[in-house]
């Protein structure tokens, strides 16, 4: 069976926690806006309009297994995690996976935020003030505390800090991987600052980008680049050294 | 087995979601931080901190069954619903509730940010002016957005808009409850007008309400009132009319 994957073409978004997924298993998958020439997008919201089917979902990404549309990224790795081979065996620590991926929404949630305090549907630049602020709090505040924690719950796994559950690769892992690489991205300054703290993430997302699925996607056509239409945008007036 | 769960005291908050769903369903539960005369917020605070423990949850609310923590309500729910006899029959309906929970997570994360659009830390007063465009947008933009989804929900169930997922209560029921509710106290002048657009919604509100045990629940002193140390705050100030 092809997964097919609904996101807004041209940014890498929220959809691309999916899609690493779905790289590294080496799925099947058809990204649905990005394969059509266009169309794949009138696609998406016509579904997401749909009145009567039961249980569209609310937004992209969601994903469509048969007849199952499933959305959320983290409700999506939940589903996709044991099929693929990326979540860690036994239901107890599937909650734990799903825990992670959810601290990891709410990280994502507010990196948008920094760009977008006031409103979704306004220009960034319409809100550029606010912005500068709330980007300032969360580059002091909030990103050591989510990388703190990140750091601790590799650092304290039983088997090594290689990975954030159990003894091999999950797909928090490679959300992590990124996580570092976007803010990197976005928040140079502060991420320079930051890296040295945080030696176990940073090798984390060394050795993801090398794993041999995750190398041919990063160079290939399918990986956008970031860039300031996306979830993790670099714009110079955010960013700032830590203080 | 008793469940533990652990929440900030003195606001209902994100913890509410989850406690409606044990008290519908008569579970036994301690509500560690309320039921310890203060000293169950340092017990909270101290897991939290712990270096050594693998899988520590980043914020609360979490839930402490045995040794498990799970953190985050939608997971909080997702693993107690078929416990609780408040999940759809079935896994694929299981991710479409979940999916639906999380929906209304993000609900939450926005409400949350009509009075902190700028930053958690800050008091509400120091970002008010923020606070007045966001909630403004949020009022007029995404409180349809979101109610028209969930009424469609509703309507397009093929066993009747009595509940949202299958032909019986889930906890994604339980949650919308507590949404209407929460953006009642919050914006009444906005809701005011935007009631009468959502009559399955408020159906719902009204027949949750009248279940026996929340019935109960609602009425005792478990249940604190809202008030603006929560996530729905009623400032004056941030409600409007509908334009």
């Amino acid at each position: 069976m092809t997964y097919e994957l609904y996101y807004w073409d041209g940014l890498q978004g929220r959809g691309e926690f999916v899609r690493l997924a779905l790289e590294e298993a080496g799925a099947e998958y058809i990204d649905v806006a990005r394969e059509s020439s266009g169309g794949g997008t009138s696609v998406m919201l016509e579904i997401m309009k749909r009145e009567k089917r039961p249980l569209i979902p609310f937004s992209p990404p969601f994903l469509k297994d048969g007849e199952l549309f499933i959305s959320h990224v983290a409700n999506i790795l939940l589903y996709l995690g044991p099929k693929l081979g990326l979540a860690p065996v036994g239901d107890t620590q599937r909650f734990v996976a799903n825990g992670l991926q959810s601290t990891i929404t709410d990280l994502v949630s507010e990196v948008h935020d920094t760009h977008h305090p006031l409103s979704t549907s306004k220009y960034y630049e319409d809100q550029k003030e606010a912005a500068k602020l709330r980007a300032e709090a969360f580059i002091q505040e909030r990103i050591p505390k989510y990388l703190d924690y990140f750091e601790r719950i590799l650092n304290a796994n039983t088997s090594g800090p290689s990975y954030s559950v159990g003894p091999s690769l999950s797909y928090v892992d490679l959300s992590l991987f990124q996580v570092v690489e976007g803010l990197t991205y976005a928040f140079p300054r502060a991420m320079k600052d930051y890296a040295p703290r945080y030696p176990s993430l940073i090798a984390l997302r060394d050795a993801v980008a090398k794993r041999p699925n995750i190398a041919r996607y990063l160079q290939s056509e399918r990986r956008l680049p970031f860039n300031e239409d996306g979830i993790f945008r670099h714009y110079p007036e955010l960013d700032q050294d830590v203080t």
